[in-house]
C-alpha cells in the first residue's frame, strides 16, 4: 500500500532546488531536483511554485531551508544568533504563506568577526540529530563558499565562510590567469604540490601569481595549472584551522570537491570522516517533529 | 636654441604607453602618454608605431621597457635571472628592429618560488642610479599587481608579485561582492579597520566574506564597504613582509594607491619613503649611456 507524505521538505538554494516528499516517520518517499533556485525566481513566482510542489509531491505542509529565506529570496527569515540549536531554529521559523514555513539561517553577530549561513545549519544539526556525527564536533561543507562549522552539545557555536570556490571561479574566468586554469582539477601530484604551497601561503594574492610565473618559467605545465591553483586555494583554506591535529573533520556533501578537501585535510595532518547523505532531510524532519 | 633629442625612451605597458624624447644628458625634452598599450596592438602594428614616435619626438634611437618585450608584446626579450643589474640588462637587450632595443624583464627562476617582472626593474634600478634610493633597499610598486622588490648593492635579488589590485577589481565586478564595492576607496576609518583586519587575516578568501556578512548584519555601512575591502587586501599585502620594522620601504609611483600603501605600511609598524618621479627615464638613460 502506498504511503502518504506528511510534508514537503525543500532545500532551496541560490542556483538549485531539491524537494522531498517525506512520510511521518521521516522516510523520503519521492524527491526532485531542478534549477529553480532563488536567482531564477521573481518574488511573486513562489506561490505558484509551492502549488506545483504540492501537486507533484502530494502533501500540503512545506518546510523550506536555504537562500529562499534571504533578502534575495521569497520571504526573509531573520538570522538566529549563535549558539543555535534545532529548538531555536524551530521556534524562529517564518510563515511565508499558509502551511509554508521557512527556516532561518544563523549569524555570528557580536563576536570578533561577522559571519552568516543559510542552509548549512540544518545539514549540520541534522547530521547530529541522526547520529551521523557527535554533538560536539567540527564540520566542513565544501562548496562555492566553504563553511567550517563548530558545534558544542548540539548547538552551532562558531563558523567561518571561505570564498575558496568563488575565487577559483573568478580567477578561471577573468583577469590575468583566465585561460590558464581550464585543465582538469583532480587529486594528483600538481594538486598536492599546490596544497603544500597553499598551506604555507601567507597571502593568496601573492601565491596565486606564482601560477603565471611558473607557467612562464616552465616550472608548471599548462595542463597542471588548474589542479595546482585549486590546491593552493584549498590548502590555504584548510590551513586556517589550528585544531585539525586535535579532532576529526566531519565532511558534509559528497562528490569530487569534498574528496579534494579530504586529501587537503590529510596533507595538513588532520583526519576526516565523511558524513553520509541525508543530513538535510534529517534536520528538516527533526524541525517538523518539533513543530508538528 | 632648441636642444635635440638623442633617443626615445618608451615605457610600454599592458594598457598604457609613455614615450619621452631625451637629450644626451638625460633631460626629458618632450613626453606623451596614451592608451596604445600592448593589448591594443597587433604584432605587425609596431613598425608604424615606432615610425610615428620618431616623427613626433625627433630621434631615431629607441629603448623600450615593459610588456612590449613579453610573449604578448612585439618581440620577446627573454628574462634575465636575478640577481639583475643595469649592466646585465644592458647587455641582454633585444633588437626588435633597426635602432630599437627592448629591455628584458627579470625572473626568479630557481628559488623556492617563481616570479617575473617587466618594467619595474628599470624603475628600481633607475631610482638607485639617480641616487633617489640606496643601492641596498626594499621597494614597493603598487599597482594591479603590486611588487615588493629587494636590491643588494644595485642588483635586484628578490621580489614578490601580489595580485592585490586585480583581486579587488575581480571582486568588485563579479561574484557575490559585486555591487557592494562601488563606494569611494580612500584613507579613513573604514579603510583603517580593513587594514587591521587584513594584517591579521590568515586567509583572504575567508576575511573577504566578512564584507558581505558585515553588511547583512549592519556592522558595515554600504558606503564603507569598498574602502574596508581595499583595506583588507592591502593590509594582507603589507603583512607578508617581515622586514618592515627593520628598514624603510621605498615607494614607487605616486597617486592615490601609493598613498594607501603608505598608510598601510605605517599601520603595520613600518616607515616609507616616496621616491620622486623620473626613475624609469633615469634607468633607461643609464642603459642608453652604457650601450651608446
Amino acid at each position: 500500500m502506498a504511503r502518504h507524505a506528511a510534508y514537503i521538505a525543500v532545500d532551496w538554494g541560490t542556483t538549485n532546488r531539491r524537494a522531498y516528499a517525506v512520510a511521518p516517520d521521516g522516510t523520503v518517499l519521492h524527491s526532485l531536483r531542478d534549477d529553480r533556485g532563488v536567482l531564477s525566481l521573481a518574488r511573486d513566482a513562489y506561490p505558484a511554485e509551492i502549488a506545483a510542489l504540492r501537486a507533484r509531491l502530494g502533501a500540503e505542509s512545506v518546510i523550506a531551508v536555504g537562500m529562499v529565506g534571504s533578502s534575495r529570496g521569497w520571504c526573509e527569515a531573520p538570522y538566529v544568533d549563535a549558539p543555535a540549536t534545532l529548538d531555536r531554529l524551530a521556534e524562529s521559523c517564518r510563515e511565508a504563506a499558509p502551511g509554508v514555513r521557512i527556516v532561518p539561517g544563523v549569524a555570528l553577530r557580536d563576536g570578533r568577526r561577522p559571519d552568516v549561513m543559510r542552509g548549512e545549519e540544518i545539514q549540520v544539526l541534522g547530521a547530529i540529530h541522526a547520529g551521523a556525527a557527535p554533538a560536539t564536533a567540527l564540520f566542513c561543507q565544501p562548496g562555492t563558499h566553504n563553511k567550517w562549522i563548530e558545534t558544542i552539545d548540539g548547538a552551532i557555536t562558531n563558523f567561518t565562510t571561505v570564498m575558496t570556490g568563488e575565487l577559483f571561479a573568478l580567477l578561471r574566468t577573468h583577469g590575468i590567469l583566465a585561460g590558464m586554469l581550464d585543465g582538469v582539477v583532480s587529486d594528483g601530484a600538481p594538486f598536492r604540490r599546490g596544497l603544500r604551497r597553499g598551506i604555507a601561503s601567507g597571502n593568496l594574492a601573492a601565491t596565486l601569481f606564482e601560477v603565471r610565473a611558473g607557467l612562464l618559467l616552465d616550472r608548471l605545465e599548462p595542463s597542471e595549472a588548474a589542479a595546482y591553483a585549486s590546491g593552493v586555494l584549498i590548502g590555504a583554506d584548510v590551513a586556517i584551522r589550528d585544531d585539525l591535529s586535535r579532532r576529526p573533520v566531519h565532511l558534509l556533501g559528497g562528490g569530487a570537491l569534498t574528496e579534494l578537501y579530504r586529501v587537503a585535510i590529510a596533507e595538513f595532518g588532520g583526519t576526516s570522516v565523511t558524513v553520509p547523505d541525508g543530513s538535510t532531510t534529517a534536520g528538516i524532519h527533526a524541525l517538523w517533529s518539533l513543530n508538528a
